[in-house]
C-alpha cells in the first residue's frame, strides 16, 4: 500500500477516536477496563479479576481473558482513523489466573495488508509470566471513526 | 482409545458433574447464561445480549460471544466425567449482534484423541442466522469432576 | 443474503468451474491428489503418504495434511461461480500418519456471510480414524472462474 | 518453570539435534527448503517458488506456504533437547507469491509453559513484505532429539 490510510494522523486524534469508541464499550466498562494507546496499532489494557468472573474450575473464565485481549485488540487496529472490526480471533490459554490477579494484555500489529490487518496480543499477570496468547484479525471499513474528522471515504 | 473415558457414564451423571462446574461459574452466570447438556460431548447454551454487553461500535461485545460459546464447549468436554480444560480457541464473528438479541450456542464433539478433544460451536440468533463459529481445543485431567463418584485415576 | 451468488449454478457447472482450477493446481498433481466436488460447498480430496512427505519426526510432514486439507477447502469454496482465496486456515493435528496410508479429506461449508465463507475439512485415514481438524476461511473475488460463463459482476 | 529443559544445552548440541531431524525431512528437503537455527527457540527457512507449488488460480499453493511456515516452526520448537511434536497452527495469508520467488520464514518463540509452547512464524518475500503470519503450538515428549546424548526422562 502506498498510502496507508491514518499514516499522517496526529497522536492526540488517534486517542481521540479510540476514546470515543471505549466510551461506548459498556462490556470493557463492566469489567473495569482501562485502556492506553501506546502508538499507532499498538494497546495496553488493563483488568482486575474479580469474583464475578471465574468458571466452574475455580480459575479466571476464558471469556473475560479474551475480553481483555479483544478489547486491546479493538483499541489497537482502531488507530487508524476508519471504523475497524475484529473479522476473527485466537486465543492460547497458557496458565490460569486467580480472583485478585491485575492482567495486562498487550498489543501489537503484526501486519497491515489492504483493509485486514492481523493483531498479537500478549497477556501477563504481574510477575509478567505470560497467561494466554491472541491473535486477532481485522478488517477496516470506510467509516470515519466517531471522534475523527475524517477525510473522505477510504479508498 | 480403546477404553473410552467416561464412556459408560449414565446420563444423570453427565449432567450432575456439568451441573456442579456451572454452580461455580459466576461469569455465565452473571451474563445470564442458561446451558443444557445434550448427549456425550455435546451442549447448548443461551444468553440474552444486554446493554452491558456492547462494545464501542454498538454491537455485542466479541469477549460476550467468546463467553457464550466457551461457556458452551466447556460443557461440552465436561461429560467425560474427568476435569477437562480449555486450552486454546478460535473464533470467527459472523455477523453484528444487538442489544436484546438472543443467542443460542450450540456445541458438538469434532473429535478425541488421548487426553485431547476438538469442539465446534455455532453461535445463531433467533432466526438461525449463524453469527460466529467457534472451535475449542480440549485437555483432560486425571481429576474427577465435582459430584462425579470417579473411579480412579485416568489412565 | 438473498441471492446467494451461484445459487442457481449446474453441478455440471460447478464442477466445471473447480476442474478448470484444479488443472491449473500442480502442487495438488504433484503430491497425487484427486477431487471429486460433491455438491455446493462440499469436496473430497485423497492422497496417499509416498516417501517425499515425511517429516524430521518420520511421519507425515504437516506441509502435505495441510495441502491435502486445504485442496479440499479450496474446491468447496469454489464451487459458487466466483473465484475465491483462502485468506486464514488452522489445522489440529490429532495422530501421526505412516508412508502407505491413503488420506480422505472431507470438506463442508459451515457458513457463509458477504464474501467470506468458513469451512471445515476432517482429514480421515481408511479406518475412519481422525488425523487433522482443519478450518478455513475464503474470501470471494468477482472474477467469474475459469470454465464458468459468469453472469457479470458479483454485487 | 524453575528448570527449563534444555536451558543449558550448548548451541552446537542444539544446532546437531535439528540437523539429524532435517537430515530425515524428506518433505522440506523436496521443496528445497535451508534451515539455520538462529538460537534457542529461533529458526530461520527459505524456500524458493517453483513451477510445481501453484494452485488452481496461478500463485503459491497455501500448503507450500504452510510447509516453510511450518519447517521453521518444528526446528525452533525443536532447540529444547527433547522431540517436540506440532499440535496445532494456524496461518492467515496475507498477500499472493508467484513463480520464482524466494521467502523466508522467521520463527521465533512466543511462550512456553510445561510441555507446550507457541511459535510465530513470519514468511516474508525479499522485498520484506509479509506474505503469511502463522502461530503454532507445540507439544513436547520425553524421548530425546536424535543426535542428542539427552539426560534421561524430561520431568
Amino acid at each position: 500500500m502506498t498510502t496507508e490510510p491514518g499514516a499522517g494522523l496526529a497522536p492526540l486524534s488517534r486517542a481521540r477516536g479510540v476514546a470515543a469508541m471505549l466510551a461506548a464499550d459498556t462490556a470493557s466498562a463492566g469489567a473495569g477496563i482501562t485502556v492506553e494507546v501506546t502508538g499507532p496499532g499498538q494497546a495496553r489494557a488493563q483488568m482486575t479479576v474479580t469474583g464475578n468472573m471465574i468458571n466452574g474450575h475455580g480459575t479466571c473464565h476464558g471469556g473475560y481473558l479474551f475480553l481483555l485481549a479483544d478489547t486491546a485488540f479493538a483499541c489497537a487496529c482502531n488507530t487508524h482513523q476508519y471504523m475497524t472490526f475484529a473479522a476473527a480471533a485466537s486465543i492460547v490459554f497458557t496458565a490460569p489466573v486467580r480472583v485478585g490477579e491485575t492482567l495486562t494484555a498487550v498489543a501489537v500489529e503484526r501486519s497491515r495488508y489492504g483493509r485486514n490487518g492481523v493483531y498479537d496480543v500478549t497477556v501477563i499477570r504481574d510477575t509478567d509470566e505470560v497467561v494466554a496468547e491472541f491473535r486477532g484479525q481485522s478488517r477496516m471499513t470506510s467509516v470515519p471513526l466517531p471522534g475523527e474528522g475524517g477525510d473522505g471515504a477510504h479508498a
